[in-house]
């Protein structure tokens, strides 16, 4: 589109500073931003913004999209009878018509809490990428691999997860990049893993893997492998391809080391370890060893929501309280890790307002009575906003939400598709 | 009113138990509920509630109303610096003015947070109380004190607490009490809390104090008294009074004990005493010993919301990962904390959906595409829902938000008046 952004309080550059601004939008990229008046040249759309934050798009940095539909359904259990007995058997049913309509489900509810960027690990790659095409957002696909053994199984695995690479890295203009996900060290045996590996070499992507989630998960490592997730995967050189390790909790200080040496991005799903009685993450310690620390919301299942708003606050809450300490992680840092951090390692542009970046921007009314009065911003946007604060959202020059309408999902068509299917999850 | 809520998904009685009923109210109060169908009699008005879900008015157990004005104004900061630097010489400023506008702006926001009843402790309490008696909402009102020793100025504080039981105890038709809330124990001296025990006797009202937020003030305690803040107020037979102890953060099992014997309702606050790097109080250990665990945002200096819907989940979330137990706080207890627990220790009635009950009913909109599918109502409220969901609010059988338009308070007034007040707390 070619607009300009007059009145509005950006969060702009490296800095993160808020500053009123004007925005000039140049087809899908920033071309300008001036803290003086930017007079629209003929044609271009002036949108006066005041009393709105400008924020780079959120970046979801580890989520399995299609779990919006089991939402809910099976809350509270430990887990292995949460994944095991509930989830896996009604995943067997799921096809691409289910995982499609439970997309569109997601990828609305990402745009209306400000996301314009995620990776996801799931099956039906195809069905994902359809609905992530429709919806205009950015995203890294792959199919989660699953596979104890190299054996027949094994390799029909390898080949879907190569086959979504074919079809879906580059696609839909370069919005969609793809990922090898191999799900994690107890649920892909060795000679799995390598061919993983090689795959995402011979291709050029991302590795994308959950890692150090579950304590049972690091004891039976350490027992087989005498090492920890993190030294084992890199005793088989995985992280020579740059890699989103979603969770990290079990981490002792020798495992946050590999991370940080070798490069590997942390991805921290707060609520979802906190709901599942996982722990939390030690993100400050993980920081200061020099890791970087992306932001995630795992599955719906587990969330049970894909909201970026409120997990940058339940992280920067969380981290307070078991650190004892009100200055860690503060709104600065933990919008950092929801924007540049996650950009960066999704390899989608610097996550940032810029001149010559992307137009990945996202609009939030900050005049509600649950934000005034704004002294800071950052803080309100943190502690304060909520998803539904979230106005506009333009993903590469492109309006997805003016206004709060969706322009790209008829949600009354989706609503309804997915009550339709969910008949069947029902005990 | 007179009214007929049809097809109205109610969580109705002492379980909770959520299932599609028509729901009569009539006056004050709710006349019948049913799982047939009601025909509206004469007079009446019919309300489609289909997809709604309707929850007992939430009850925020531990606030301070008016502190919304400094909202986002000193984040970040150790508790001593956050009070006795930023928080205490601004609040010095603060006039029955200031106190009016921030009051409604923090009630418009519990009112589209579902919040239909709340315990606050703060000063200018004349010009809270006029607030609350506009909103409509029910209130425990009272004047904080702070006094190390009984002299001048301490008596002082005991009379300003004793001229609000006698301005607005029983005030706005009774929808406001009265509470005598000595601060904490270490920041009022033996003779005050003596004179403030008996004031609330002689009165008949409820005490209402902060209990154990803080390690040091547990530390100062031990070190002064011999004794946990909660076997000490014991000693003074504090809790004679039906006593709201506020954080109740750093519990050991014999203060616990303390609180469980005799009968006090601990008000947990977790967002607060996360951001505050407070630690997390010991829900599960305190219910598991019998204590009555309502709960409370506190201030919206610290949380910085006053919204019950996003308190509620936190609570769950935390205490599960904390407990590293995922079946930890289930949904229906949390949300008994919220009603149930929170209206008795307020002596508001049972907070329940039953015949006979006060009409204090919240509807929610479950059919968002953050919240679909439905497949347990309260899981999708406590884990998936948000404030804005939020549609409808009624207390005493009348709307104070009807289809998201608060009917009470002018919302564009309130925001224009604290934008204009609020210049003056900028660094």
């Amino acid at each position: 589109m070619q607009a300009v952004l007059s009145n509005v309080t950006a969060v702009a550059g490296d800095s993160l500073a808020a500053r009123t601004v004007s925005l000039r939008i140049e087809g899908t990229k920033i071309a300008e931003i001036s803290q003086d008046a930017l007079p629209p040249k003929s044609g271009e759309l002036l949108i006066d913004a005041e009393g709105r934050l400008a924020i780079p798009g959120l970046v979801n940095a580890h989520t399995h999209l299609p779990m919006v539909l089991f939402r809910g359904l099976a809350d509270e259990l430990p887990f292995d009878e949460w994944w095991k007995t509930r989830i896996r058997p009604v995943e067997a049913t799921l096809g691409p018509e289910e995982v499609y309509w439970g997309s569109l489900l997601g990828l609305a509810e990402m745009i209306r809490s400000g996301t314009t960027a995620f990776a996801d690990m799931y099956f039906e790659t195809d069905a994902v990428g359809k609905a992530v095409e429709e919806a205009g957002v950015r995203a890294v696909l792959s199919y989660g691999i699953v596979a104890s053994e190299l054996d027949q199984r094994g390799k029909e695995e390898l080949r879907r997860a190569e086959g979504a690479i074919v079809r879906w890295n580059g696609a839909a203009e370069g919005r969609i990049h793809a990922a090898v996900s191999p799900h994690a060290v107890d649920t892909c045996g060795e000679a799995v893993w390598r061919e993983a590996i090689d795959l995402a070499k011979d291709r050029g992507v991302i590795l994308h893997t959950h890692l150090a989630e579950r304590k049972e998960e690091v004891e039976s490592c350490r027992a087989k492998q005498g090492a920890s997730p993190a030294a084992y995967l890199d005793r088989l050189d995985a992280f020579s391809v740059p890699t989103l390790a979603a969770h990290c909790v079990e981490m002792d200080s020798e495992a946050i080391g590999v991370l940080a040496e070798r490069g590997v991005t942390a991805v921290h799903c707060p609520k979802s370890n906190a709901k599942l009685g996982m722990g939390f993450a030690p993100v400050a310690a993980m920081q200061k060893a020099g890791v970087k620390v992306a932001l995630g919301t795992d599955g719906a299942a587990t969330n049970n929501r894909l909201d970026l708003v409120e997990e940058m606050r339940m992280a920067a809450l969380l981290q307070k309280g078991v650190s004892r300490d009100a200055a860690v992680l503060p709104a600065r840092e933990v919008l950092r890790m929801a924007t540049c951090v996650g950009a960066e390692a999704l390899r989608i542009g610097h996550g940032t307002l810029a001149a010559g970046s992307e137009a990945d921007i996202v609009l939030v009314d900050l005049e509600r009575v649950h934000t005034l009065p704004v002294y800071d911003p950052l803080s309100t946007l943190v502690y304060a906003a909520q998803s539904s604060d979230v106005t506009d959202v333009i993903v590469g020059g492109r309006f997805l939400m003016r206004d709060r309408e969706l322009l790209t999902i008829d949600e009354e068509k989706v609503k309804h598709e997915v009550k339709r299917l969910a008949k069947r999850y029902r005990n």
